[in-house]
């Protein structure tokens, strides 16, 4: 089989994993171009973000790069986990949502909580979409972070279907004590806004059976309590984890 | 007794506990004075970073801020971590810094590994440590991040002790599958730079009772895995945590 070029993993997100023929243009094409330095005769990994994980070779290089499909698998996902963030201080977005990404969240739901709203959503969007792609070549994973428009609590309650495992990160949950137990696969952990809920929210939360979590011995910041939740919940899944996993 | 100032924790490292008059000068005054907007006959909290958390009585205050103690107890540390950490890449050792405090880590060791040394470390000493004392004053904690002069491999070995329980990131770990114990209370964690260790660190920690563990299904960068690890292990840990414990 032909040489690997350097370790890359390319994203295409409307790949046809039925096509024998592929052609990568946009930003994709640039990494391969000229990040990678791929040339015609190597192969590369590629992914649509969504468990299609491939091997293509490498046709042509140029600002659209042409390339054939040599294998592709699908990679189940053991368990997922959405996370329903409250709006952090100032520009601590950016590293959040590429942590979270990183940390192989599913699903990133920004929470208009009554303290917070997500004013900057808009303006940062693209960037955040970028360090999620950015993130998925870090990891190699076959499955990408889902960034959503920001919600309102009631619109994300609405959304969170049958869903067993809910925890909400609050001061006066209960201590983990061990790894969480991760039900059906599915959880969905929020986390309040750097101002914090407010009652009712937490009221609501709480008829909607999330589960209340103290995620360690100090008080945390917003991102932090999200980072630290995707960790334990990582550790958790990372039992069933499928081949090709491991941590540089 | 009197209201207390905005919430507030200021940290005198030079503290004397025994000392009934309390003298605060430099950016600690400063942020009494203007952050906090701290008046007399208000109290505010006190921390060494060592343990020690009291109450001050505000008497006067000025660019040397004077205060009465009305309150001082000993906070005990049920478990510590020790970061053993190689660079990672460009600045994001800062929010590693940062993140490190808040999530509990006792101390910060940089470690030159072979493919990677802390060239920064001078040049950004300064600006962690004042991140490690925002990070304090935001977990509200007894106990402020300890950072060291970045060292050898060998120079952390010889300082580690007695600490029975030894993690080492690897991609090849073993998944933890459960929040691991934390047998005497002190942990030590190694994560490697972000260009990853070399066969010979792994065999040296080997040989020096590390366990591999892997932290999660994913591959991580430097500073997410050591991110990641101390949350693992601040969950572990909180079980044990005293009066004061939360997450906001």
């Amino acid at each position: 089989m032909a040489a690997e070029a350097a370790p890359s993993l390319v994203y295409l997100p409307a790949w046809r994993t039925e096509d024998e023929l592929v052609e990568i243009a946009g930003d994709e094409a640039h990494y391969l171009a000229r990040v990678v330095r791929a040339r015609s005769g190597e192969t590369v990994s590629v992914t649509d973000g969504r468990g299609a994980l491939g091997t293509l070779e490498i046709l042509e290089v140029g600002a659209v790069v042409r390339a054939r499909r040599v294998r592709v698998e699908r990679r189940a996902r053991p368990a997922t986990l959405a996370l329903w963030c409250g709006a952090p201080e100032g520009d601590r977005a950016d590293w959040l949502v590429e942590k979270a990404a990183e940390l192989g969240v599913a699903t990133f739901v920004p929470v208009n909580f009554r303290r917070a709203r997500w004013e900057r959503f808009a303006a940062r969007r693209e960037r955040w979409e970028r360090l999620a792609t950015a993130a998925l070549r870090q990891s190699r994973s076959a499955y990408r972070l889902e960034l959503t428009e920001p919600v309102s609590l009631a619109e994300a309650l609405a959304m969170a279907g049958a869903v067993a495992t809910r925890w909400v990160c609050s001061p006066d949950g209960r201590p983990l004590g061990g790894l969480p137990a991760v039900a059906d696969g599915r959880v969905i952990g929020v986390v309040g806004p750097s101002s914090g809920f407010v009652e009712d929210e937490l009221k609501v939360l709480s008829e909607n059976a999330f589960d209340p979590i103290c995620l360690g011995p100090v008080r945390l910041r917003t991102e932090t309590a999200a980072l630290a939740l995707a960790a334990i919940w990582g550790a958790a899944a990372g039992a069933q984890a499928g081949p090709g996993s491991g941590m540089s």
